[in-house]
C-alpha cells in the first residue's frame, strides 16, 4: 500500500524520515485515521501499552532501537495472550529535545520489531514533551479470543519458555554490573509469543495471560478472573540458566505465556514452534476465594499484585 | 458487559475507582486486550492522539475533566473525518505524583466525553511519569471510509461550524486575560463531528479532513493528498462571533470538518444536524503543484504546515 502525498514543512520532513525507516513495514500512512480489514467472522482484539523512560526502562541499559523493539513486543504480547493475529500497530511517541537524535534508531527498532511480528505500522502520532514515552496500540483479530477468565477445574497449567532472564538482567544493572548476554537479550529483545498463542488457542487453551508482572502475580490475575485456585508445583517452573528458582517465580516483563488447558502435548508444541512448553500445575476449586498455591512451604500466596505496573486492560 | 474479576492490591483498587467513574460507559475491562465486534462489511478505522501538559494544554486554563473531554474528542475527530462510527476507545494515561489527585476528575471527564460520543471505553493503561499525558486510541468502523485523498476537480469545498473560537480563547489566555465564555467553550469542549461526518460521507463527500492545524494548513493537507488545488473564497469562511477573519483561517484545534463534494444541500444538513455547513470554494486542477488559493490579495499560499503539531496519521 502506498502512503498519501504530504506537503512541505519540517513536520512532514520528519514523517518522511520515519517512513524511510519503516520501509515496507508501514502501510497507508497519512490520512486522518488508518483503515484496516478484519477478516469476516473474526473479532477485533486491541490493547495499548506504554514505555516511559526512567519508569519502564533506563537509557543506560538499552540502545534506542532496543527500547523501541521492547516497547512493541511488550504490547504485542497482549495479543499473543488472546490467541490473536496482529493486524496493525499505531505508534504514539513523545520525545524531549535531548532525545530527538534517537528518533532514527527508535524508528529502525520499531520497524524491525514489527517485521519480526509480521504486522504493519498503520499510523501514529509524534509529540514533544519532557519524557521519552513510547505508546503502542496493537490491533489484531481472532475467531475465538482466549480470555483470562476461562480456566476450568481439572485443567492443567502450562508456561512457555524459561523464566527469570529479565529479572537477572535487572538485578545486574541495579547492582552496577553487566548482565550476561543471555539475560540481557531476554530483557532487551523479548519476542511476543504470537504463534505460540495461536497454537495454544487452537489446542484448546481455556485461559491465557502473558507474564508481565511475574508468574506469581499473573497466575493470580488469571485465578481471580476465572474464579479458581491454581496449584503450581514450584519445582516444575522452568528457570532461565542465569536465574534462580525464587526469582523465576517473580520475574516480570517475561512476555512468556501462562496457560490453562486440558492435556496439551508439550513435545509436539516444542517440535512445531521451537519454544518449550512446561506443565507446572493444575486448576482447583476456589475454596475460600481464588488462590495461587505453590507447593513450597510457606508459599501460599493470596491473589495480589506485588509489582507497581498499573494496567487496566 | 461485565468486567473481569480482579484481585486485591493498590493497582486494582485504582482501576476499580476508575471503573466506578466510567460506569456503564466502560465495557469488558480487565483482560489482556479488549474484544470488539466490527460489523460485517465494514472496515476498522483507527487512530491515536495524545495530549501532553504544557504542550497541548496548560493546567491553568482547563479543569482536569475538561482536559480529558478535549483529549477524547480531539481523537474522535479523526474518526469523524473518515465518516466512521466509533466502536471503542483505549485510554493510556501517564500521571506524575502531583497530578494523581486529578485522576477522578479525568476519569469523569472521559466518561462524559465517551457518553456524548456513544462509544464504550474498552481498556487502557495507567503509568506514572513526569508529565501528565493523556493518550487516546479510537477505533471505529465504516463501510466506505472517506480519505483526504479523493477530492475531484469541480467539487465544492465546505466547512462545518464557525471557525476561530479556540484561537480567540488561546489569544486571551496568552495575553493574561479571560476568554469569552463562548470562545472558552469551543476550546474546552470541542465535540467531534461524528454524526456530521457520517451524514457527509452518505451525501457523497469525496474527501474530508478535520481542522486541527487550522483551515489553511488542513486544506493544504487535503490538497496535497488529493493532488489538486483548492480555490477558497475567503469572505465565505464562517467566523466565530468572538474571532476575526484572519484568525478563523488559521485557528487550530477546531475539530470542525473540511469537506470536498459535489453539490450538498447545506440547508438540509443544518436542519437535520443542527450544525452549519458552508460552501467556501471549489476544487481546481493542480497546475504547478497542489495549492490552496485564497481570494484575498497576497494570500496565495503554498501547501505547507505552519503549525508545530507533528502527526503521522
Amino acid at each position: 500500500m502506498t502512503h498519501l502525498a504530504m506537503g512541505d514543512g519540517a513536520e512532514f520532513d520528519r514523517i518522511r524520515a520515519l517512513l524511510s525507516h519503516f520501509g515496507t513495514q508501514a502501510a497507508g500512512i497519512g490520512d486522518d485515521a488508518a483503515v484496516l480489514s478484519i477478516p469476516t467472522g473474526e473479532q477485533l482484539i486491541a490493547s495499548v501499552d506504554v514505555a516511559v523512560e526512567a519508569v519502564h526502562f533506563r537509557a543506560e541499559w538499552l540502545a534506542p532501537d532496543e527500547i523501541a523493539w521492547r516497547a512493541m513486543h511488550a504490547a504485542l504480547s497482549d495479543l499473543a495472550a488472546m490467541g490473536a493475529t496482529p493486524r496493525g500497530v499505531l505508534l504514539s511517541w513523545t520525545l524531549p529535545p535531548d532525545r530527538l537524535q534517537w528518533l532514527d534508531a527508535i524508528a529502525a527498532g520499531s520497524a524491525a520489531a514489527a517485521r519480526a511480528a509480521e504486522v504493519p505500522i498503520v499510523g501514529g502520532n509524534l509529540s514533544r514533551g519532557d519524557t521519552l514515552t513510547l505508546g503502542t496500540t496493537v490491533m489484531g483479530s481472532a475467531v475465538h479470543p482466549v480470555s483470562r477468565a476461562g480456566a476450568q477445574v481439572g485443567d492443567r497449567c502450562y508456561v512457555t519458555g524459561r523464566l527469570g532472564g529479565p529479572q537477572a538482567a535487572l538485578r545486574a544493572w541495579l547492582a552496577g554490573a553487566q548482565p550476561s548476554a543471555a539475560a540481557r537479550e531476554r530483557f532487551a529483545h523479548p519476542v511476543a509469543r504470537l504463534r505460540e498463542g495461536r497454537w495454544l488457542a487452537g489446542a484448546g487453551a481455556t485461559a491465557m495471560i502473558d507474564i508481565s508482572d511475574g508468574l506469581l502475580a499473573d497466575a493470580g490475575h488469571l485465578a481471580a478472573a476465572s474464579g479458581v485456585s491454581l496449584a503450581i508445583t514450584s519445582a516444575l517452573v522452568p528457570v532461565h540458566p542465569d536465574s534462580v528458582h525464587a526469582d523465576a517465580l517473580r520475574s516480570g516483563e517475561e512476555y512468556e505465556l501462562f496457560i490453562t488447558a486440558p492435556l496439551i502435548d508439550c513435545a509436539q508444541f516444542e517440535r512445531e514452534l521451537g519454544t518449550t512448553l512446561t506443565a507446572v500445575g493444575e486448576v482447583r476449586h476456589a475454596e475460600g476465594g481464588p488462590r495461587v498455591r505453590f507447593d513450597t512451604p510457606g508459599d501460599v500466596s493470596r491473589v495480589d499484585s506485588p509489582r507497581g505496573h498499573d494496567h487496566f486492560s
